[in-house]
């Protein structure tokens, strides 16, 4: 059973724009840095299924909504749905070794930040397509 | 006279969606992890002027496009000029001690990533209202 944890960011609303908190090595949900970067995904777009064999993951959502799948315990097939967004704006923590997806939730395109404790490294990255994916079913 | 470094980031295409990379651990233009947030700006609007007395700074821009301008020459009232964006991804980077404003020039609100190798301490964070400015003058 794999342990996925999601908290709120307190958002700074401020005059004519924002701030958005992401991670402070100081924060107790920091594992570490490797890499930073963002990916946005348009309208109606799923991406399924991912997994990172060695590193942890850590989202937030400053732009739309996404909703985030986890398959938390692959024998019992336990997902576990999470939604952040602008809405929201939350973190979530994963753990190495999760198999994951998303979909956007927005009428526009959404844009997701992602902290990893490793720099990004195609081999420890995989990924199935949604009817390649042997664990269990998750309708989108 | 500071020294500014920028320099293109290759933004991915892909389909139904792009990654932004933004900064990793084992970049030449990584100086340490201490805090990544996000600040907002609105249209129309200029921040000025700020500066971090001890962290470097690492900005993106991967929603809209921003005018950053830095007084590089105190005494010679250098100001450099940089402007980047979804249309010109590029990161900035700044060492501690410079002072810098910014100007969104986007009909929307744009987003900047800032990745400090300090978390953010309001102790070292200075800010002057561009009225109260007395190095030199400039007009955004």
């Amino acid at each position: 059973m794999h342990k996925i944890v999601s908290k709120k960011l307190k958002l700074i609303k401020k005059n004519q724009g924002n701030i958005f908190p992401i991670l402070k090595s100081s924060s107790n949900h920091f594992q570490g840095f490797g890499e930073v970067y963002i990916s946005s995904i348009d309208y109606n777009v799923v991406r399924a299924w991912k997994r990172n064999k060695f590193s942890s993951q850590y989202f937030v959502v400053p732009v739309g909504s996404v909703k985030f799948v986890f398959l938390t315990d692959e024998k019992k097939k336990i997902f576990e749905e999470i939604i952040i967004g602008e809405n929201n704006y939350s973190f979530i923590n994963i753990p190495p070794n999760v198999w994951y997806g998303f979909a956007n939730l927005s009428d526009n395109t959404s844009f997701i930040v992602n902290v990893l404790d490793k720099p990004y490294d195609p081999d420890e990255s995989e990924s199935l397509n949604p009817e390649d994916f042997p664990f269990a079913e998750y309708s989108w």
